[in-house]
């Protein structure tokens, strides 16, 4: 066998046991009993390991060292590139270190719900600490694959978004943090656009979430809907994306964007390019671009007045006395204001959430903060850079899962994710002129046609910031998503800059 | 590492993949989108390749080795000796063989589909005959490890049910199938027993389907009840057993039947030995043991007088409109009548059918017969035994699935399912003396905690023969089997012997 077809059924067997691992993940959130936990945790460990052990086999190296003197086409030049820093990422890292993380993340995770259930930091400290002596370990082990000149930020960034730097990011962040103030302090104090939707009852939203799905373009005869408690995406393997999504009673919007948001993860898988299976080029390039998959359907297309205007008819077909106008969906949709709790915050001071978690990690891994400054700088990045501060621990450095879980390098996805969609967003309306027509109508495909062509079909062929550069030409994202806030919202609040 | 912990560690391993395996053959028949049958195959086929590397890897047999000059306590003997007939019956099978079976069946299957749509045998014939070929290639290769003077088709029980014999086997199913039809000649031509059941909603007998799982037992924190087109238990790991049932709205007795017989087996399941993890002794002894657990509950239980007594209220609660006494009920439940197909089979039929496929099966493996001579071998054996000829080959020697998936020596476990079942249901009168009462008062704990004593603890530590002697004593399960039918089916239809 020659070392391509070796390379590409190796590559066909490891996406397999990927696909394994992520039947049995969901399973553990949407239906597994809780008497099952304990062996979860094994079964799911066995596949890691058996996922290690087939990644890293001498032969790997050998088919690839094979394959750097053949003259290959494009795309196979892209799988081997692809799948030689895989194998460089797993065997730079010994398996000691790798043991050693998994148990400081189990360990962590129990210390963390623990800390904050007692909303006390100190008895999480150690296990963090750990935490962040491994990361940080890792960091400086895979820096040499960054190339000279790299941040150690950068080789956990390439974890979660291969091809952001802290380069790039930190004057982005800067900027949009600073440029996010001004709308925030513009908007502070002023009355809320009306619009409040009552309870409604989880039948109905659950019919609605099933019909925006479908209207959306999702496709159910490969991938379908549940619940869970914390909505995820995932793909169990060809012609098998998971969604889920949370039905809150008192929280119709919380409803409508978790479906939205998931189902925008959802589309984009559904749309990587099948044909590439074995090449391993048939996946997301990465959490920043999918969450601008996400984003762009949550909020930039779910959150608009022409959305309303498609949905009212649906909901007033389902709850009859309701007497909400779209104008009211759109107000309640879009209200903003500085707050503590990043999962539950706007779509504007979600940013600076991030942008305060980005600044605080880079000071771990320039080295300038340990587990025992967290507290403190964390109060003070959020009082410069949030506005507000925390009274708890609880609501304060302990309250995102990430760090325990020994997620370092994750959180700027999040804001990455806003800045491509609102750059695809201003892209879209020049690409579809009657965009927002469409949408009203509850046509939404050609609005999936065009991100199937410039973003999901593309999978991993590329890193997603020249994917992304592809797409949407010479833009500022920055300009792009505070021009789209200040049309939004700073129009619903009734101010300008 | 001594041979004794590596061997458990590895037995620890197979049984992780084995219930990986079963979430994902679990999610395939209950949520899996149908655009993902192809992808789940082959993720299907890899874990079954793993499985078969890691339980025939020589490390497997030199740990083997190392123990057989050890003197071992009671448990680690018993496991020895399954781990070594696993090990013997892996490496006596050639992966050539073990390829061609998997191709063979997955062929026959879609070859019977066909057949079986078109009612037309002859383009199943060649596909069957290879399937034949290659499991009488099979059962010849692992006869040796039958010991001497071994039937061929002892190799095949010997998968599903090992200690099962045909010359124990053989004698009791003529004797059976004689006083079967002694019954029902007696019963022909005579009335049913007064009672039916009209449509039932679905979502009432969803709710009447998980109050009945509860109050027989089952533990829903260490398990669940979904639904699927062909009911089936399976044990995805310690702590997670899984039941579907189907709802039928114009069929509540068969909705009714599903959910008791797939909870026996869940309750067994559920009761096995936990704390013999590692040592393959702490899963069921078998199809027919297993089987005799779900059809105790089933028919020996489900279908008296005291459990519909104890249901009716529980109906009336959910339909309150539904006029139908306890006894109607009972009517209802226990008509019997020859008929073509097993699945719709009643109590007292259901063992005809599996006695003549167990003498079709004896045929073949004797040398007797092959795939040509079957649909002719199949209306005779159905005249003789059954009583009843079907006009049409999809009604006759197409109706099962079985033997297009290769599964031979599997059908008689469900009669001998119903052999135990009938003495154990005897024993259990005598060691319950308010038996009955107690079931009126729905209150099953008493029969949960004998089974779980008798049978459910011993796990595989023995074979299933010797578990059930052990638990009923020296008892005649034909007689007993017979004595329940003319007791209850023979008084509702006013005969006798």
């Amino acid at each position: 066998m020659d070392a391509w077809t070796a390379l590409t059924e190796r590559i066909d067997e490891l996406d397999g046991i990927a696909g394994i691992s992520s039947i049995i993940g969901w399973d553990e959130q949407t239906y597994m009993p809780p008497a099952a936990a304990e062996t979860r945790g094994k079964q799911s460990a066995l596949l890691s390991k058996l996922l290690h052990e087939r990644s890293t086999a001498p032969e790997v190296g050998e088919w690839l060292a094979a394959l750097s003197t053949q003259d290959l086409a494009e795309i196979p030049r892209a799988a081997v590139r692809r799948a030689r820093r895989n194998y460089q990422r797993s065997t730079l890292l010994p398996s000691r270190l790798v043991g050693e993380l998994a148990i400081a993340r189990s360990e962590g995770f129990n210390a963390w719900v623990k800390a904050k259930g007692s909303n006390d930091f100190a008895t999480f400290e150690a296990p963090l600490q750990r935490i962040i002596d491994l990361n940080r370990e890792m960091a400086s082990l895979l820096l040499p694959l960054q190339g000279p000149g790299a941040h150690p930020y950068d080789a956990l960034l390439e974890e979660y978004d291969p091809g952001s730097t802290v380069k790039d990011l930190r004057p982005m962040f800067e900027r949009l943090g600073k440029e996010l103030n001004l709308l925030l302090d513009a908007v502070g104090g002023r009355p809320h656009p009306k619009g409040t939707v009552p309870p409604l009852d989880i039948e109905g939203q659950r019919k609605l979430s099933d019909r925006v799905l479908v209207d959306l373009g999702f496709d159910l005869n490969a991938g379908r809907m549940d619940l869970a408690a914390h909505p995820f995406t995932t793909d169990l393997g060809v012609g098998d994306v998971r969604l889920t999504t949370r039905l809150q009673v008192e929280d119709f919007m919380s409803t409508l964007g978790s479906t939205v948001h998931e189902c925008g993860h959802g589309l984009y898988e559904q749309g990587l390019p099948k044909h590439l299976a074995g090449t391993g080029l048939n996946r997301a390039a990465g959490m920043g671009i999918h969450e601008s998959q996400s984003r762009l359907w949550e909020n930039f297309i779910g959150r608009s007045l022409p959305f309303f205007r498609y949905l009212q008819p649906r909901m007033a077909g389902i709850w009859p006395s309701l007497s909400l106008t779209p104008t009211d969906l759109y107000g309640a949709a879009n209200r903003i204001e500085r707050s503590l709790i990043r999962v539950a915050a706007d779509e504007a001071t979600y940013n600076l959430h991030i942008i305060a978690r980005f600044e605080l990690e880079l000071g771990i891994f320039e080295g300038k903060l340990d587990a025992k400054d967290l507290p403190e700088a964390w109060d003070d990045a959020y009082r410069r850079i949030v506005g507000v501060v925390s009274p708890t621990a609880r609501d304060g450095v302990l309250q995102d899962v990430h760090w325990s879980s020994g997620l370092f390098g994750y959180f700027p996805s999040y804001t990455i994710g806003n800045l491509y969609a609102a750059s695809l967003g201003a892209t879209l309306t020049t690409a579809i002129p009657d965009l927002w027509e469409r949408v009203e109508h509850g046509d939404f495909a050609p609005i999936l046609a065009w991100l199937r062509e410039k973003i999901h079909s593309h999978g991993f062929t590329e890193d997603a910031p020249k994917i992304f550069a592809a797409a949407v030409g010479d833009r500022d994202p920055v300009k792009d998503l505070m021009d789209h806030l200040w049309s939004r919202q700073g129009v619903l609040y009734g101010v300008s800059r």
